[in-house]
């Protein structure tokens, strides 16, 4: 009797020990799955559906900086593919060398978020395309009258808004152009080593990226930078425990979402940033104010969190990150000749 | 007899017509074959030998801000692919909104000529480039110590400057810089409908691009836009029939190559540019003064030949250096992803 309980209790010890072991290989993936999802090959959008002819015409309007006010702006200015849709500055550079409020985000999978921009003042990428136009830190123009006269004297585009834009009589028109480049931002979609993850190959995330992924979920990262964007899906004060100014070093002291709608409560908060390519974006926040991505992990947790990161976890959470960084989108590739000026 | 002279005298006739004839066709091709060359596949340099790994770093380099003083300013700043190298602009706009003295010459084919820039102060493109990093309007570095420290800071160069320059001890130098941005410029080259016809291909030209080289062969536009890059290859003074600027309407009357040099021979002389690809240039000339290629071909006419070319020599002068138009090349086509700024 004695010697069949000591059995049966070694049995069960034996059990527990494999489910835990089991638990800690299949719990992280089933724990990922439960949080994340792979991205899709493009965003779709009802209200703008992407035509290899609109995508074409867009990543052209991407790039031309003859519509802006001063000829010097474009999208690309502020996005340029080489950085992953950012530019390296703390805050962006417009039109006459005007500097913006905020760092530039990025444009790949920027489509898949709630809204654009630091503080969501935008709602779609086409939404954004337009109002850039106007944008005194951006193209800086008067109106968007200015604008489509910039556009018709680019004779060449005629013939490309034309077939991107088949069924309109007028298809030169700003809405077009923020249809076009909405199109084509549509398409900026980055899969990366986190995806073939998500989607069933476990081999695909090096042993200290599992550490981190397993670290970034378990300390509550995962709480606001969780999705398929990995962010991008929510606003949040940013600061939980103590002014963020004093851990990033800021300059000067952003409102956040504050500015766009004088609630007391937005004071300080900004959408919570997509995390896909972030090791290729610094500098980082939404002024720049911090270089190192490893930096920025570390605030995070004091911020956020109200914890202490050690070494290992913030690198193992920067090692988890770097697997969210893809290939420069195929769309996005290739220059496109532009038509001549005159 | 008076009949064997008549018959004699109407072969001479028969003969006569039929060598005009067969001259009007061939001549053109042997006078363009006399005047011109075809482009090379790419631009060598003894000095600076074109490697794909220096290629690979020059064309990172040749896009990346972040080596400017104020992170604005990189080679594609104001020699941007999508425009054939130029930038549409004027006058080309540097670091802190700094505006150049001169509209951006193209750096497609560039390398073939005597020198670089306008005014010829820049020996070749491996000059320019490494000069561009403390020119003023350009890069704006106090230094070429600032400049390497700029570029050590980006950690991720380190291993493909040493994957370029694998003799060197200390790779990442201004130097180098300067040669892999120059091997990747030595790529840059257009071929076009011209060189096919050039090389024999008659039916390359359209019937009024033929008109046109006849033309600009004809009148003597060939005695300057000569040679493999129908320009570049000599200075002469804008304005051989009177001040350029009545005739441009220039903002500002520019003393040319005199500003080097300070010898007054050399009063209002620029380097010859190169046409090819100029269709997709504009805006023409030192100071971009003249949108548009037909005005910028009148005016030429009038400044520098004392004609009056009507608007179907200016049209069909238009159709030939249209034929000079090549593709974007192929090495300058994707664009490269840049490691982070970390």
């Amino acid at each position: 009797m004695k010697y069949r309980i000591l059995l049966s209790g070694a049995f069960v010890i034996i059990l527990i020990g494999v489910t835990i072991l089991f638990a800690a290989g299949s719990d992280l993936h089933e724990q990922a799955v439960a949080n994340f999802s792979p991205l899709p090959e493009s965003i779709l959008s009802k209200d703008s559906p992407i035509t290899p002819e609109k995508v074409t015409l867009g990543k052209m309007l991407f790039y031309d900086t003859r519509i802006s006010v001063d000829r010097t702006v474009s999208c690309f200015k502020c996005h340029w593919i080489n950085l992953y849709g950012t530019d390296g500055l703390r805050k962006a550079i417009g039109n006459h060398y005007r500097i913006n409020p905020r760092n530039a985000p990025t444009v790949f999978n920027a489509a898949g978020q709630i809204s654009q921009h630091w503080v969501g003042n935008r709602t779609t990428v086409e939404d954004q395309a337009k109002k850039a136009l106007l944008g005194a830190g951006s193209y800086g123009l008067a109106s968007y009258e200015d604008a489509k006269k910039n556009l018709k004297a680019i004779t060449g585009y005629d013939a490309l808004f034309r077939e991107a834009f088949p069924q309109d009589t007028a298809p030169v028109s700003v809405d077009n152009f923020a249809s076009a480049i909405g199109a084509f931002e549509r398409t900026l979609v980055t899969p990366s080593d986190f995806d073939a993850y998500l989607k069933g190959d476990t081999t695909a995330l090096s042993p200290e990226a599992k550490a981190g992924l397993k670290t970034f979920i378990g300390i509550g990262c995962v709480g606001c930078h969780g999705g398929t964007y990995v962010g991008g899906e929510q606003y949040q004060k940013f600061g939980l425990t103590g002014p963020y100014w004093k851990a990033t070093g800021s300059e000067s002291i952003d409102s956040g979402r504050y500015v766009i709608t004088h609630d007391e409560s937005d004071l300080y908060k900004f959408k919570v940033p997509m995390l896909r390519n972030v090791a290729m974006t610094s500098p980082y926040f939404h002024d720049g104010s911090v270089d190192s991505l490893v930096d920025a992990i570390r605030i995070m947790g004091t911020l956020q969190l109200d914890m202490t990161l050690d070494a290992s976890q913030t690198e193992a959470i920067a090692a988890f990150l770097k697997s969210l960084t893809g290939d420069i989108p195929e769309t996005a590739r290739a220059v496109p000749a532009l038509p001549p000026g005159e």
